[in-house]
């Protein structure tokens, strides 16, 4: 149990977690996950190795962690007034997540799983993909009350086409993102 | 050069090629770039190295190749009549590649190039995808003619979806990929 004595965010973890969380991001990027360690985030954090420990108490807990809370990862989830409009803004958002210098040696990383046994693997990206589609649900659920969604429509395939055509254009296929290239994404998956 | 009198199939390598080939693209998968060596791969495939290095003067000029030949890579062509029936047909042949347990590893770490210095990652990747590209033109040339393709739509984007929506759903989410997928896939993009 965390140290309840400690000050810290609730439910983030201590105050250093946006520092440890960074490093771990940075290691993992750098370090693939095999020479990731628990000591070596520490220290450059700054940090005991025992304030991590109390709080994840495992590398996938950590990493899991850091995927899922770290601020450099985090999406702004819009609110624009349309459906087309929310789509289009977290589209440019999943873009500047693959084609930032800190962020899309992550997205490779993580893809990869170099190291990870593939069990792990696949629960901490399985839980990462989990919490961004739930944070996305407001976007579909002030869709379907503006009556702009209809009922056979399935988010979570709108966000795969979506999110897989950026990650497919930058990371797979190494072209360069035309200046519309969000706008046609979503104009070519939104029901017309 | 290539020796001339070697017994082989045009343009594609020595008669050991494909065996070449699967044994690159599995070192690949199991260890990685940093530890696939050619002397490895010419000793499981049989063959003496100076036979890979005559047609493959470095690692990245054979795994390039690998990649791009080797038969367990390979998609068909579609014919189908339609650009619906042959986008689900291309649709199911890259989920098949995405989750057959001899090809997955082979995208997972092309992907991730872990080891790679990052300029030949890029090269690699590019070159694979921009073949494929070319291989599937056929589709789009076919349907142009038949009238089903609208002037403004852009080939290489529909299939960014596409293909994306698969990387997406099995890499990445790694949700089960439902029985309709391809169809649903290719419904949800294709105009109406």
């Amino acid at each position: 149990m965390p140290d309840p004595t400690v000050n810290r965010r609730p439910g983030r973890g201590p105050r250093a977690a946006e520092a440890i969380f960074d490093t771990t991001l940075r290691h993992l990027a750098e370090r693939g996950y095999a020479r990731l360690t628990i000591e070596a985030v520490a220290q450059e954090s700054g940090v005991n190795k025992t304030t991590i420990y109390r709080w994840w108490p495992s590398k996938p807990a950590l990493l899991r962690a850091a995927l899922i809370h770290a601020r450099v990862l985090d999406i702004d989830i819009p609110d624009t007034g349309s459906l087309r409009g929310d789509l289009i803004a977290l589209t440019e958002q999943i873009t500047r997540l693959l084609t930032d210098g800190r962020t899309e040696p992550v997205a490779r990383a993580m893809t990869a799983g170099t190291g990870l046994p593939d069990d792990e693997l696949a629960a901490l990206t399985r839980d990462f993909f989990a919490d961004r589609f739930s944070r996305e649900q407001p976007v579909f659920i002030r869709a379907a009350a503006r009556g702009e969604l209809p009922a056979d429509t399935d988010p979570m395939l709108l966000l795969d086409l979506i999110a897989g055509a950026v990650w497919m254009r930058v990371l797979l296929r190494r072209e360069p993102v035309p200046p519309d290239f969000a706008r046609d994404v979503v104009d070519a998956v939104l029901p017309r």
